[in-house]
Formats: structure tokens, sequence, C-alpha cells
């Protein structure tokens, strides 16, 4: 057993140069003017009304990407597993929040050992955590930043009542080698709600209850400086809130066909296809082709990917092919031929790729390497 | 830029000699007692029957899992693409088919060179293809094996009519350092046909025309020794067919919850679920927990994982998070507990892995690792 036979990325599909035309596939490419100005136009947002982000590195485990993020004006990045942050740790980002519940030894051992070199916290959403984290800084001889989780909506992790926020606070204080920086107040299901309308609906309910546990706690004596939440769907709700001090949108930097099925708000930033997945065709029929990239370069979750090319239209996904079907009047593609796919949901698709082929105007300008795969522990 | 960046896997989840219940999470489990049943069950069949067993690595990508078949008596494997044909060659299976087009001069190369060190066979669909492959194998010096592939009823690759295979055989025949070994005749779509009578309705056209392919070139003079084909869905019948002289199962060495869904075939050798994706309680509520396995370590193409306890039931699947909830009278899960999920299709579910962590009776005996994701190019 040797971790080198195992993580080993032979062949990266491209080198600075390249043309476009000329990538191996499939490949994972980003466009770099569409990915600048989405920078740009977040970071802009954020600024103007006086929020600030903490990219999610989870949605593209690159920690280049995350570089570029913190110089457009990221405080630092979250990311959802020990993995990620130890990956984006060594890359030199050294403020980073898991977003999310730490269970089980090893990985709390971990957690805490990076927490001597890196500004570093974590969630909690209940008391036995509490106590295994505090266990875990006192072996390491470190020190942690904690947001107490709030369910503010989607039903998954976060404390459900007020008491069990306010006993949390208790445990946390008691702690040797914990404080309490604020609360974490995402509401995932909120961001892909189609409408607009939908969307402010349910950031009323994710307000409501962020604010109600942050002034108990106030309330009862506890310092809950950060309301830390939101994403790439309803970012500039918690941006005007007043209430959240720090938004976490990840995929607007990338973004796919489930966020662009979202009818715009009408305050929002336009938001560029960023990245898509570079195929070849590898069969060539009167009516279809087939491309070289299926379920192992393009994840299915939120739907099928899309030709980028006009008059083409995907028929099935499976697992090394993709089969398109060619529209009316389509002019023919060759065997040979380089087409991009648009992803259905980027973050899964991030992590099915082990390079990012970083390109402006068709023109190859870095080649960028993703998280190893391990990184989801 | 460097490839040990991005390919290093860090932190396996697990040691031989360590208990089931020490993995760290998310990982992927094999069973090696039902691992071992279904190579016992499917290697039997095939020789009671006559037919050799190609076993496609697609499935697994995993070269320790592939020697093993190959000590159950498979002839060789099968794969999808260079990238997994160079990781299963590097681990000393000499005997390898790519059962898919390869297209592409830089893949081509690849191809053509790791043809001088196994033997080795491709196949092609396109008479295009067929002159890149050859000047391949002249730039490298190397001979390559070619099987045609054959559109057996599912409108993806292969030559859609008689005609199209004799001009390839042709100019098969007319290239130089390439040799027509015979047919690639599987039918993807017919696997997953819910009933018996359905994929034996499906094979029926399928047999028929790949009987018709090879009856047409040999009477055109054309040796065509090898049929290949056949998956778990199917392969019993392309064993019996007399037709085929090889199967290429993959799935039934793991088996998923798309393969359970079918109605059993009588004559089939019953197999039994051997991997699981095993996780961790990450948050606990009176009527659900969340288990820290998402869509980066589970495929969801063919629908959501299952929980192997009973009176569990899968309600979410999200990046890093699986909600399961608690049927009435199901006894609660603490925090830390450690469950197993069965996914729903096996393939890309292991191409999301990093290791396979081999148990016997809750024990780890073995960690195995997978080829890395650059292995779809």
């Amino acid at each position: 057993m040797s971790s080198s036979s195992s993580g080993h990325a032979a062949h990266p599909p491209a080198a600075p140069g390249d043309a476009l035309a000329d990538v191996d596939t499939p490949a994972l490419v980003l466009d770099l003017d569409a990915f600048e100005a989405n920078l740009a136009a977040v970071h802009g947002h954020a600024r103007a009304n006086g929020v600030r982000v903490r990219a999610h590195g989870k949605a593209h485990r690159c920690p280049e990407i995350a570089c570029r993020q913190l110089a457009a004006g990221a405080v630092g990045v979250c990311c959802q597993k020990v993995g990620e942050a130890e990956g984006f740790a060594a890359a030199g980002i050294d403020d980073i929040l898991v977003s999310n519940e730490i269970v089980g030894a090893a990985k709390l051992a971990r957690l805490a050992r990076l927490a001597r070199s890196v500004r570093l916290a974590v969630c909690v959403d209940h008391p036995d955590a509490v106590t295994a984290l505090a266990q875990a800084c006192v072996a390491e001889g470190s020190r942690l930043d904690v947001l107490i989780e709030v369910d503010v909506g989607q039903g998954r992790c976060g404390v459900a009542s007020v008491d069990e926020a306010l006993a949390l606070a208790r445990a946390l204080a008691a702690a040797p080698r914990l404080r309490l920086r604020g609360l974490q107040a995402y509401h995932g299901g909120a961001q892909h709600l189609r409408t607009a309308g939908e969307r402010a609906a349910a950031f009323g309910e994710t307000m409501r209850r962020a604010a109600r546990v942050r002034d108990t706690l106030r309330s009862a004596g506890f310092r809950c400086e950060e309301v830390s939440g939101g994403g790439t769907g309803t970012f500039i709700h918690e941006a005007a809130s007043g209430i959240y001090t720090e938004i976490q949108p990840g995929s607007y930097v990338l973004m796919d066909l489930d966020y662009r099925a979202n009818q715009a708000d009408a305050a929002a930033p336009a938001l560029r296809q960023a990245i898509g997945v570079l195929a070849t065709v590898m069969s060539v029929r009167d009516a279809h082709v087939v491309l070289d990239a299926g379920l192992k370069a393009l994840a299915l979750d939120s739907g099928p990917p899309a030709m980028r090319l006009p008059g083409w239209a995907v028929r099935t996904v499976s697992d090394e092919h993709t089969v398109v079907d060619r529209g009316p009047g389509t002019p023919a593609l060759s065997l040979g031929a380089r087409c991009l796919l648009d992803p259905g949901h980027c973050d899964p698709t991030m992590a099915l790729h082990d390079w990012v082929v970083a390109c402006r105007t068709n023109r190859v300008e870095a080649v960028w390497p993703v998280l190893p795969r391990g990184a989801s522990r």
C-alpha cells in the first residue's frame, strides 16, 4: 500500500501555452475572463453592502482558485472537510472555517493540529461534539473558534431550538481551548428555489431564525460576533440583511445549469458560465455523435449537462460516453472535434477532475491541481 | 504545476488489522466474502459454458481487484480509457482490451506505446480511426489488435451496418501493424432492463446483429476469431450463445442497487452486495440523522443510495451529507455511529474514492489503491 500509487495524477491534460483545441479530454476547463468577471461582480457587491466574503472552497477544491478569491477581497475560505482545510492550508491560506460538523477522534486530532498554524473555526450542533473538540485541542495544544450551526430551514444539520443553542454556548464557555465565534446559518435548499420571490420568502425565515438565536445568546451574555452563511443563490439577501457579517458563496466563480435555471434577482450581479467539461467526438453517426466524457467527468445529480454548441441536444450520459443528437439543419461534427459541456452541478463535477485547465481566448494560461479525492475525509 | 501536488492521496482511511468501526469516513468498503463468492459464481458459470471472462476494469479501476479476477480465471481485463489500460499494465496485467474507440493523436501515441509491452487491443467504428491508429503504431514501432465495434442495439458507438463493418475490415487488412481480431458487440442498455424476458428479447436482437456481421466478414474471407461483449445483466445469454467467445462483466464483483433491481434470471448465479460506502453519523435529531458521505462519495446517476441498516430511509443527498429518516420503532443512532450505504451505481461510485478498504467479518485485511481521476483520459 503506497499513497503515491493511488494518488499519482498521470498525464495532465494540457500545459500553459497550449491551444484549447489541443487539450486532452475529458478536461475541466475554466474560462478566465468569465471567472474574473464573476469575482469582480460578487466581491464588488459584497463591498458595496459592507459584508465580508468567506469564499466556499467546497465548490472547487482548488487552492489556486481560492488564492484568487482572497486576492479579490475574500477574508478567507470555508470548506466542509478536514481534508479540504488541510489542502487549503498547505497552499498558504491561513483563515479557514470548516462550515460543517466534524465527528470522529482521528479527524478531530487532525483539525486540532491544523489549528496550531492557521486561524481555524469549526461548527457544532451537539454537546458531545464540544467535549470531543476540547479534548482534541488539549491533546494537540491548540485553540479553536467554534460556530454553533443553526438549522435555518433546511432540516439537515444544526440546532433546531434556541434552548439547544444556549446549552451549546454554555458548554463552549465551560470547555477549555474553545471560543464561541458566532453562528453558522446556511440554508442550502433555498439556493435553488427557482423564483426570486421564493428565495426571498425562504430567506425571511432563515433570517428570523438566525436573528432569534443571535439575540438570545447576546441577551444571555454571550458574544456572538459572527453570523456566517448564504450561497450563490441567496447571498444578496444575507449581504443586505444587517444580521450576517460574512457570506459564503462558492459556485459563483464556476456556475452551472442548476444555478442558471434560477430566475434572476433584480439586485443580483449577473454571473457567467466559467467552467465547462471539454470532450472529444469519438464516434459519428448521421443523427448523433458520441463524446468521450461521461458520468466519471460530469456529475448528474442535478440533471444532465448541456452542449454549449447550439443545435445539439444531450440524449444520454453513461460511464464514459455522452450521446448528443443533431438538430435539424445543424452542421455535422467530425471525428476528433472538441466540444464543451456545461455541467448540471459544478461542485461534484469539479471533484471528478484532477486538474483545472485555465484558459483565455482559447489558449491555456495555467493548469491548477484540484485537491485529491481523499479531501472528502 | 506539479503532478504530485494534485495526486497525493493523503490519509488512507484505514490500515490492515483495523476494526471496521475504526475506518475513517467516507470510505469505500469491500466485503471480501461477498466479493469472493461473486468471483466464484461468475467464473464458474463461464467455465461451465466454455466461454472466457475478460473482466471489465472500468467498473472498479482497482488493479488489486483485477489481479484477483485473473486469479479466478479471467483471461485479461477490458477497460474504456488509455489511462485505465496504463494503470492496469503498470500493475502487471498483460492482456488488455480497450473496449472503446480512442480518438486523438496524444492518446493514440500512448496506446501504441503501451502495445510494445502488453497484448493490447482496441475498438474502431470509423475508417479515419484505422488510419490514425496505424500511423501511431508505425511511429511507436508496435502492433495492435483491433475489434470492430458493432452497434447491437444501444444506438451509441459502433458501426450501424454490415457494409460499414466490411469497409473497416478491408481498411484494417490494408493498414500496417494492425490485425483484425474480431468484434466488440456490447449492449449497455440491455443490462438494466428489469425483467428476464426483456433482457432475453434484447439479447436476441444483439446476437442477430453480431452474428450477421461476423458471418458476413467470414464469408468475405476475414478471420473474425473473437466476439466479445456482455455485462453483469446479460452475460448468461452471451455465455450460452455459441457466438460470443468472451464475456465482459464488471459490476458482478461489486454490485449496486440498480443491478439488484433487476428481476433475477433463473439460470443466473446469485450475486451478493460486496461494496458499500461507510459513513459516520455527524448530526442527530429525533427523527433523522445526517451522515458524512454525500455526492462526492456516492454517484447519484442511477438513484440515491440505501441504508443497509433496516428502518432508515434516505431522504436527501447533498454534496457532503446524506439525510436519513428514522422509521417508526427504529432504535436511534448515536453521534459517531458508523453506517453502510449501498450505492445506486457502482462504477462511478468507485471512481470517487482513492482507496478500497477490503474487509472480512468487520476487520480490515487490505487497503487497495484506485487508479487516479486522470485515468479518465
